[in-house]
C-alpha cells in the first residue's frame, strides 16, 4: 500500500462507468423496444441475455415458500434481527407535513405523500444480496409505498437466488418479476402488459442497468447510480494497525476499482496499516481483486497536524469515512462530506453494512459533496399548500399584480386583479 | 377551451423537450470544449450566442449599485417583502441533524451539512425574472450554502437586465458571472480559470441549458428539468367563473406548450368558465401564446361526483393545483400527486409565484408523482452516523461476521473478528 502526498489524493478518485458508444445504443435499443412489444421483447431479452427462456415470469409464491424452507433458520433469525434494525433506524427518519399559520388567516404548509409504486432492482448472481433487499425495500416501506416491486434476472436454470426472496418473504414483497439489465429498468418505468410501471426506481446494477437508470431518468425518478465502494479511515495513534488494515481491505475485495485511503497524523500507524495490509491481505479468498484495489486505489496519506487531516477527509468525500481517533464525535462535527461516518474503535464499517440500522446505499465517487444515503426522503415527495385569505389578499394583493406586471405577466396580475369585488 | 372525457386527460400531457440530434451533440461538443479551453472557449461561445465580446465576464460591483440606483424605489420595497416571506416560508423548511442513543452506548444518528457551493442559472431577456433569483438563492442561503454563484447571458450590449442584479443584491450575492447556455454550465459544472466549480446547479433554462444540466449530472448535482407549465384547478358550484377562467389563463401566457385544466363537477361552473376564458383571453397582451396554448392543451373535465374529480386531479399530478371547492382542506387530503396546491377563493395561484413564501420551482409534466417543489433539502445532504459501542460489537459481531460470510465477503467478517481481542 503506497504512501502519497495529500495534493495525490484527487489522483485516486474514479469516476462512475459512463459505458461504452456501443453500451450506450444497446440499452437506448432494449428500451425502445420493451416500451413498443412489452412482455414479448422482455422474454426475447431474457433469453438473449440470461440464456433461459421463462414463460411465466413472476415469481409465484410456491417458488418463495420453497426458497425459504430452503434456507438456514440461524440465518433466517439474523435477517430478521438485522431488518429490524434497519427499519427502526429509518422511521425516524420520518418527517411530518407541516403548516404554519398566520394572524391573517392564511395558511402556508408542505403536505408529505409517498410514492405510488417504487421498483427494486437486485442483482443477479454473486451480487444478489440479501442485504440490497432489506436496504432498497425498507426505506420505501418506512415512506409509506403502496406498492413495491421487486425484479431481478434469473439464473441459467430460471430461479432467483433463495436469499433474495426470503429476504423478500420477510419484508412481505410478493411482486417480483425474473427480468434483469436493460429490459428490467424498461419494463419498470414503461410497463408493460404483466408488469405496471413504477414511479421510482432504485437499487444497484451493472453498468446496462446504470445506462437504462439514467436513460428513463425524468420519465421516472432513480436513487443515484453508484460506482465502485470506498473507504476513507481517519486514524490517529489511537488506533490499532491491524484494526484499520482489515477495515480497508474490506472495502478492497468488492471491487479492483474499490479505493481504501487511510489519512493519518501518525507516521507509526501509517506503517503498521501498511504491514498488516500486506500479511492480512495473503490469506484472503479473493485475493486478486484485493491486491489489484489495494495496488491501484490504494493509499495512505500522511498529515502534518489533524486541521490538514480533517481537509483532505473532505477533499476525498469518501462513500465511507472510519474516525479511528482520540475524540471522533468532534472530529466528525468538522467533517463536511461523508456518506456514512464510523466513530471509534468498534465501528468497523460492515457494522453499518448489514445490521446497525443505517442504510448501505451511499453516494460513491465523491459524490457525498452534494448526495446522501438512500433514505425515506427518496421515496417521498412533497407538496406546497397554500391557503391565502381575505385578507391576506386585500393586504397584498395590489403588490403580487404589480410585480406580476413588472415580470410582463399581464394575465398573472389580472387573475389576482378579479377578486377585487370581493375585497373593495 | 374544449370539454373532454376523463380518459382523455392524458393526452394533454407534454413531455420535456429532450431536444434534437443536433441540439444534444452540440451540447456535448459545448461542454468538452469548455472543459478543455476554460475561459478562451467561455468567451468564444459568449461571442458566438450572446453576440457580444467580453474581457471581464464578472459582473462588477459598479454595474450591481449603477442597477439598484436605476430601479423604482417602491418595486424594491415589494421586492423586499416578497424576499422576506420567501424567506419565512423556507426556513421552515430546515431539518435538524439528529441521534439515537441506545443502552449499550452505541449512537446511531444523521447529520446534515450544505452543499458547499450553488450555481444558479438565471436565464436571460425578457425570462429574467427577479423572483426566479429568490425561488433559487433564498433556499440555498437558508441551507447554509456558503459560495453562492449566479449566471446569466449577457443582452447583446454586454448588460445583464437590472432586475437581476438589483434581486441578486437584495440577497447579497456578489458573484454573478454574464454566461448563458450549456458553456455557463459547463463553466459551473467543470470550473474554468477565473470561475471554481461548484457542486450543485439549480435554475430554470432553455433546451440547452437543459441538455446541458442532463449532460453533467453525475459530476454535480442539478435540480428537475422543467417543462412547460401548468395548471388544474378542481372546483365545484361555490366557485366563481371569471376567477378560475384568470387563473387558467395566467398559466396560458407562460408558453404556447402550457397546460390549463379544470376538473368539476359541475355543469354549469364547465359553461362559465369556458364562457369566461374565452371573453377574457381577448384582451390579453400575449393573446397568440395564450390562445394555442388553450386550444392545445386546455382543457374542461366533467366528472360525476367528487370522488372521480380527484382521482382526475391525482392522475393529472399537476405542477399548480387550486382547490376551489366547499372544503378544499378535506379535498387536500386526498390528493396525492401536485407540486403546489392552493385552497379557497382567494389563493389565485399567481399568489404563490412571487409573494406568499413557498417556492416557485415546482414538478412539471406530471413528475409531481415523484418530485417535490425546490426546497432547502435540496441544497443540503445527509450523512449517516454510526458509533458502536464495545457492548454492542460483544453482542452482535458474531452475526454480523456470520451474515457477512453467507454474503461471500469474508474480508468484511474478519474486520470484525479482527476486534474480538477486545471483547474476548
Amino acid at each position: 500500500m503506497k504512501i502519497i502526498q495529500r495534493n495525490e489524493v484527487t489522483s485516486l478518485k474514479r469516476s462512475v462507468d459512463q459505458g461504452t458508444e456501443e453500451q450506450r445504443e444497446s440499452v437506448k435499443k432494449i428500451i425502445q423496444e420493451v416500451r413498443t412489444e412489452g412482455n414479448t421483447a422482455v422474454k426475447r431479452f431474457t433469453e438473449l441475455f440470461d440464456g433461459v427462456s421463462l414463460d411465466q415470469w413472476q415469481v409465484t409464491e410456491d417458488e418463495i415458500d420453497e426458497a425459504y424452507e430452503s434456507v438456514d433458520g440461524e440465518f433466517v433469525k439474523i435477517l430478521s434481527e438485522a431488518a429490524a434494525n434497519i427499519r427502526k433506524f429509518h422511521e425516524k427518519q420520518q418527517s411530518n407535513s407541516w403548516f404554519h399559520t398566520s394572524e391573517d388567516g392564511s395558511i402556508l404548509g408542505q403536505k408529505i405523500t409517498p410514492v405510488d409504486a417504487a421498483g427494486i432492482y437486485v442483482p443477479g448472481g454473486t451480487a444478489a444480496y440479501p442485504s440490497s433487499v432489506f436496504m432498497n425495500v425498507i426505506p420505501a416501506q418506512v415512506a409509506g409505498v403502496e406498492r413495491i416491486v421487486m425484479v431481478t434476472p434469473p439464473g441459467k436454470d430460471g430461479k432467483v437466488p433463495a436469499g433474495v426472496l426470503v429476504s423478500a418473504k420477510l419484508l412481505g414483497v410478493t411482486e417480483i418479476y425474473k427480468v434483469g439489465g436493460a429490459q428490467a429498468i424498461a419494463a419498470l418505468a414503461y410497463g408493460t402488459e404483466s408488469l405496471t410501471a413504477v414511479d421510482k426506481i432504485t437499487g444497484p446494477g451493472n453498468v446496462f442497468v446504470a445506462l437504462a437508470k439514467r436513460e428513463v431518468f425524468g420519465d421516472v425518478d432513480i436513487d443515484m447510480i453508484a460506482g465502485p465502494s470506498e473507504i476513507a479511515v481517519l486514524a490517529d495513534d489511537t488506533a490499532r494497525g491491524e484494526e484499520v488494515a482489515a477495515d480497508l481491505l474490506s472495502q478492497a475485495e468488492h471491487d479492483a476499482r474499490s479505493s481504501s485511503v487511510l489519512v493519518t497524523t501518525s507516521e507509526k500507524l501509517a506503517k503498521d496499516v501498511q504491514q498488516a495490509v500486506h500479511n492480512q491481505m495473503e490469506t484472503l479468498p479473493r485475493y486478486e481483486i484485493v491486491k489489484a484495489s489495494i495496488e491501484d486505489y490504494g493509499a495512505i496519506v500522511i498529515c502534518d497536524n489533524k486541521k490538514e487531516a480533517i481537509s483532505t477527509i473532505n477533499e476525498i468525500a469518501a462513500e465511507h469515512l472510519e474516525i479511528v481517533t482520540e475524540n471522533p464525535f468532534e472530529d466528525m462535527a468538522k467533517v463536511k462530506h461523508a456518506g456514512a461516518i464510523f466513530l471509534g474503535p468498534y465501528s468497523s464499517e460492515p457494522v453499518g453494512d448489514y445490521f446497525a440500522g443505517p442504510n448501505h446505499v451511499l453516494p460513491t465517487s465523491g459524490t457525498a459533496r452534494f448526495s446522501s444515503p438512500l433514505s425515506v426522503d427518496d421515496f417521498v415527495k412533497k407538496s406546497s399548500v397554500i391557503s391565502y385569505s381575505g385578507q391576506a389578499l386585500r393586504e397584498h394583493g395590489d403588490k403580487i399584480a404589480q410585480f406580476a406586471r413588472l415580470e410582463g405577466l399581464e394575465a398573472h396580475a389580472r387573475a389576482i386583479e378579479t377578486r377585487k369585488g370581493r375585497w373593495e
